[in-house]
């Protein structure tokens, strides 16, 4: 099962690709699709195109996002909101499932605790996946959301197996149990 | 000249389509994309896959889509921002350019003034359209940014030809000025 893990914004987002064998975790692909110049309908167009991009280059089968924020500043949230509708757009258009998962959810998959820190992240991110560079904290978020997902994917298909009907399209996964 | 109005949101999505021949403005379609049920990926692909449906019935040249709010509720602005993402991403994939407008730019080009009602610009639609019946306000909002648009691509053509580079795509308009 191939996951792409995408950690949206709209001046930088950042995406991860894993390849999961079993419980054996490898690293495909990461990087971030800047749009830090342009209107914003240009930009909203450069996000969603990007991901149509990676899709068709690396195939996922299953697509894992970042929930957002609500900002302090509204006027900002809205920008995000729109910023991670152009990126869902992109991922359910290329045919993918889309998981959802909180920042708590990943720093507690990745880390095991959710005061863990963006280095913190980055660091077991590169253990995890055996990579001989650091990504950056925008790529390593995506990469984490991807084996977030990867990790809760397992539970799915448990629960899968006793009820079929709950591991549905879209699933999420809080605290081990299937919401949503 | 067509044009592809949209007035966003996540639970109902207004849309209208307006010719332009001249000054000459006249009715081709109107009404609303609603995605009520499912989780949100999949309510953000329904208003993504219906905006690239709607491209391909009516051809538009041109679109235009309303500017959002920022709501006293934070995770509705969130929410909010995320259909009009999906929806703008809908447009830039369709090969559209997008100019954006507010509210009061619309109640102001079909009313007269910023304080319009709703149902004052569902009355205005009507006559400016010759149409013979009352489109929802969703579609009426929708078919009022296509017109607020209609009206503002003069401006711009003006300005356009005094200076050839402001004229570009996804221009905005505010106060017959050319910004953004």
């Amino acid at each position: 099962m191939r996951i792409l893990g995408i950690d949206p914004g709209l001046r930088v987002t950042g995406f991860g690709v894993i390849d999961k064998h079993g419980q054996k975790l490898s690293y495909v692909a990461s990087g971030v699709i800047r749009t830090a110049t342009g209107d914003l309908p240009s930009r909203l167009g450069t996000i969603f195109s990007s991901i149509t991009t990676l899709i068709e280059q690396h195939r996922p089968d299953q697509a894992s996002i970042e929930k957002v924020f609500v900002n302090v500043n509204p006027q900002s949230t809205l920008l995000l909101g729109q910023a991670r509708g152009a990126a869902i757009a992109g991922l359910v258009a290329g045919g993918l499932p889309v998981a959802e998962y909180t920042a708590l959810q990943l720093k507690q998959a990745i880390v095991g605790t959710g005061r863990a820190t963006k280095s913190q992240v980055q660091d077991m991110i590169v253990r995890l996946l055996v990579l001989s560079g650091t990504p950056t904290t925008d790529a390593a978020d995506a990469l984490g959301v991807a084996i977030c997902h990867a990790h809760s994917a397992d539970t799915v298909a448990a629960i899968g197996k006793l009820a079929p009907g709950l591991a549905k399209k879209g699933y999420r996964v809080r605290g081990g149990r299937l919401i949503g």
